[in-house]
């Protein structure tokens, strides 16, 4: 095995050049093994295993530094700086993250995500590099998809200014995790099949350079001869920002990337180049299905199956039928998705009605004030994005669609505690953003059918609503309490008399088995369905608070303005003395790991909220024997 | 006079022809007139005199719908629909906004505010359109600024897919408020002085349209004969987009200008007709000093000069002069902006270290990535971006910034109540999203020299911070309490014995008015200047609640997520009970005016404030007596 000689950083500079192509494939089969196991990114891996070889090759790692937009793709650069050992503990708890990570290796040059930061964190690592008089070559690592987002574009409009090296290198394998969309993805198809050029440009370029009054003489050819250009230059639309174009270089061919590579690192100033690469590559089941091989659960090497195919319906499940539903029983509702169409579970109500399906890129600004339109012009839009996404439309929320009080409807899925994609992707702010905006109503659904109620109930509000629910399985407990949906008005599900246990979505579910706990211990406890966490149910919270002896906030969020908070302010506002327990995340990041294990290390599992309740109890026995 | 005979909506469409550039010149000398009065953005409304004048006589109001990006350049607009007569209360309270508002008039079909928004927005009425089965025509006016915001390319690229008309009208003065920046910002300068096209391409597009096989054929030649494009059609970078060019077209020639809007009609699908206007035409004190006469304050018409020259310092002077000094101190130190050099005070620290500061345009999303990757490269950035600005980067400040624990320094101008911009540019969230980011420090200053200590501790800190600050006169009192800033500690600026006063920022300076007044009623209280919302001052939190009979909580800032919220969740985490009130903003959105009466009509002026707290006594003494 080549990859045995694989250990650390730059040990991929001893292997003979004969040997690359085999050493590509041992990575391929290397990674498929593990992510096999483990579940990971597969496909956008797969498609990068020679362009990350060939980065390796040409810079001098870690002094060079590589920005992986996005990040997903980075194992290869993983495994080829000394964390080959690490694939087994892969998005596990404790072990090594799919995403790069400074804290992991000096190696991991910026931490990454969410999509289309690269340019702009390469750019700053430039006028860093230019200021502190240091000549580290910087690359920035994007793929097509993420160029759709605007903060690429923002970031490309400011690279032309350059004038010292700074290679983007375009990695463009025709996919958003789904398909692409946009002008710019049908641009780069055009471009795909031009005639690959090089050298002609360079050889004009050069020219240009070397003549005294280059500068001005350049600008002017740069006019006078665009016909030319456009002719033997397929990036013009780069050139046209200033930023010179190279490419498109076959992204499986070491040989052509050394070259490429060559050619960039000479160029003073912003240099783009366009590698064209095969998502899923060397797979066959993730070339047939880019999307489903984008994040794998563990699935079986030979046929690609699951190992353990899920047997029940989660929330984007049944978000996906009830917006079938809805769209057959209102012709204006619209669905709209930032690249997730099959994330979000829309692509059931995209093959349904095609003509109201939006998928707008990774553009989630661009996708809420989209939807603004929309409802302006009498539509009933429902934006679908993750948690975590989410925060990119955070002001156009506030500015387009609460502040005109609009009825767009937000579907937040994966909010709470996300699992192995971890830090980046936990959806633990959306309660405290969201309910500090006026005009939005902030919802939460118990299980399946409530989620299902909700969004009923939210389309017909014609007011900015979000509804936000958490990956994984839809609760199907609890099925007999569906009172309807009212605005603001929180929903009993058990009647106690010394705890009462306010419970926010996902944690009615955690409730049922802290009251199961305390009941067993004779402690009499209420579990309330908390629905709104804005409007506040004021008087169902206020009549709880004096009902009872100890009041408990349960929220997967933040306490920073959570729900919790909203509750500790509402009380000491009707001027109630209580004895109250928030319950939610602290004030830290959540790296990766289970859900159920990062619940637990968080204190938001039945087990320590039990805990928590029966120290204070506790603490209030011994209290009243001192006093 | 002409404008007399303009009264209503589509009154415009009585006037002859040749009366149109005498009438653009009464509308010029009123728009001078009236802002010369009650302040206003002046610049970028005479610029667009002849513009709005040819959309209001190319279209059908209100059935077709004007979406003005930004919207500060609505005022002939605003005069054209029959608002004419509410100019004399424009941005005052109670009065004409000076932004778009679909609640004012049935001819604005959208609020605007904030930058790039206007693409989206009009895509959404174009699909809305589409969906309904209706004729009108949609327009999108949008500045070249603008156009440095992602998100309108975001809007760009989802624009090319559409097979109905949708006009977007560039509305080119190559300028932002300030300077105009980047490579898209170069092109459209290169494209402004090329020969404008009309008629060739024109003829081009229909012989493409009317083959059978039209589509392909068109995206044959697209590509064949794009030599001949370029030669032809300047605006090439948008072609490439799949959208039509159209221009350059000079916007103070009404003339022409019908001609392009009627031709833009025609075009199936998005159409970019590219209008070079004057900025501050027509005013020559504005054509001088756009920047100045962006925003201006009430002014002399003879000379150009502010009416009420202030002779005070502002926060933004204060951070200016710190700026310098901090730049001067520590060569790490490095300055962003966002399009706003002047309106932040950076100017100053431009003109000293023009190699340290960096202007990136309307990007505030790119500004704080960039400034992540300036502090991976070691060195030292300060963001200054107003406060409802910043929303615009939330999630970057989580992602990039905080996730990565990097010592980025964000100086939030413009928090809390902003006055007669209004709505959409009020600070008054910042408090709630930032204080729930982890790592995260927040401060707020008390008065000028507590801006320029925070501002080193922040520098120093290496970890990231925000600082907020409120726009106006920056506070000169309480010179001498000036004890060094300490992580989370807060100050006592007087110390009593029945009501404690918690107050953060601006409402240091409001404290001592509410101190003052309830001294005089006899009773004692304790002023605290809280410095630190995040982290919070514990203890001396928690001792002021226990040391007095009332805590109020005062801030610039919804109360949801605020400091008030966080200082109850402390409180009842700790089990103090306590008699509390919390100062803020309610939930809703804030209208214009001026900061004293809106303070005023938000109840966070002190009057308001010794009321409630007088209230809560002598509901006090009231319970007292009934038990």
């Amino acid at each position: 095995m080549i990859l045995d000689k694989i250990n650390k950083t730059n040990d991929i500079k001893k292997i003979p050049k004969e040997e690359y192509a085999e050493l590509a494939s041992e990575i391929r089969s290397f990674l498929i093994d593990k992510i096999s196991v483990t579940g990971g990114h597969l496909g956008s891996n797969l498609g990068c295993v020679e362009l990350t070889m060939a980065l390796h090759l040409s810079l001098d790692l870690p002094k060079d530094k590589i920005i992986w937009d996005v990040g997903h793709q980075s194992y290869t650069h993983k495994l080829l700086t000394g964390r080959k050992k690490d694939f087994d503990t892969l998005r596990q708890f404790g072990g090594m993250s799919g995403f790069p990570k400074t804290k992991e290796s000096d190696c991991d040059a910026f931490n990454t995500g969410h999509s289309s930061t690269s340019i702009s964190a390469g750019l700053g690592l430039v006028s860093a590099r230019e200021l502190n008089n240091t000549d580290e070559t910087v690359v920035a690592v994007i793929g097509d998809g993420s160029l759709t987002g605007g903060m690429a574009y923002e970031a490309l409009n400011n690279a032309q200014k350059l004038t010292s090296n700074f290679i983007i290198v375009l990695n463009d394998n025709n996919m958003s995790i789904s398909e692409n969309v946009g002008g710019v993805s049908k641009y780069l198809n055009m471009i795909r099949t031009a005639e690959p050029y090089l050298g002609i440009k360079k050889a004009l370029n050069n020219a240009l350079n070397k003549t005294e009054a280059g500068g001005n003489l350049a600008e002017r050819l740069k006019r006078a001869k665009s016909s030319f250009k456009q002719l033997i230059i397929p990036g013009m639309f780069f050139e046209d920002m200033g930023i010179t174009y190279l490419g498109p270089v076959d992204g499986h061919d070491i040989g052509a990337l050394l070259r490429v590579f060559k050619d960039a690192k000479k160029v003073q100033g912003a240099v783009l180049v366009h590698v064209l690469t095969h998502k899923g590559k060397g797979f066959s089941p993730a070339e047939r299905h880019p999307s489903r091989f984008h994040g794998a659960e563990p699935f079986d090497i030979e046929t690609g199956l699951p190992t353990n195919p899920r047997t029940v319906a989660n929330y984007t499940d049944i978000f996906s039928t009830v917006m079938c539903k809805l769209g057959t029983r209102n012709e204006k509702v619209c669905a709209i998705t930032a690249a997730m169409p099959d994330g979000t579970g829309l692509k059931r109500f995209h093959n349904m009605y095609p003509e109201r399906f939006f998928d707008v890129g990774i553009a989630e600004e661009h996708a809420v004030t989209f939807a603004a339109g929309l409802a302006i012009g009498g539509l009933k839009p429902i934006v679908a994005i993750y948690s975590s996404f989410l925060q990119r439309a955070y002001d156009q929320i506030i500015h387009d669609v609460c502040a005109q009080n609009l009825g767009v409807v937000f579907a937040v899925d994966r909010a709470g505690i996300v699992g192995s994609d971890g830090e980046t992707h936990q959806g633990i702010f959306d309660l405290s953003y969201l309910s500090g905006i006026p005009n939005l109503t902030v919802m939460a659904p118990k299980n399946k059918w409530e989620l299902s109620d909700m969004l009923k109930y939210a389309v017909n509000l014609g007011t900015p609503v979000a509804i936000r629910y958490p990956k994984g399985v839809a609760y199907a407990g609890l099925k007999d309490f569906r009172a309807p949906i009212e605005t603001g008005k929180s929903e009993y599900i058990y009647k106690g008399s010394d705890v009462a246990l306010l419970a926010v979505g996902s944690m009615v579910e955690c409730g049922e088995s802290v009251r199961d706990e305390l009941e067993k211990r004779g402690i009499s406890t209420s579990l309330i369905n908390v629905r709104f966490v804005k409007p506040l149910d004021e008087v169902l919270i206020s009549e709880a608070a004096i009902g009872h002896s100890l009041l408990v906030t349960m929220e997967e969020n933040v306490i920073s303005g959570g729900f919790g908070e909203h509750v500790s302010e509402l009380l000491s506002a009707n001027r109630i003395v209580t004895n109250l327990i928030n319950i939610g995340l602290e004030d830290s990041f959540i790296q990766h790991g289970s859900c159920a294990e990062l619940k637990k290390a968080c204190g938001i599992d039945s087990e320590s909220i039990v805990s928590r309740i029966l120290e204070r109890f506790e603490s209030d026995r011994d209290n009243e024997k001192t006093s």
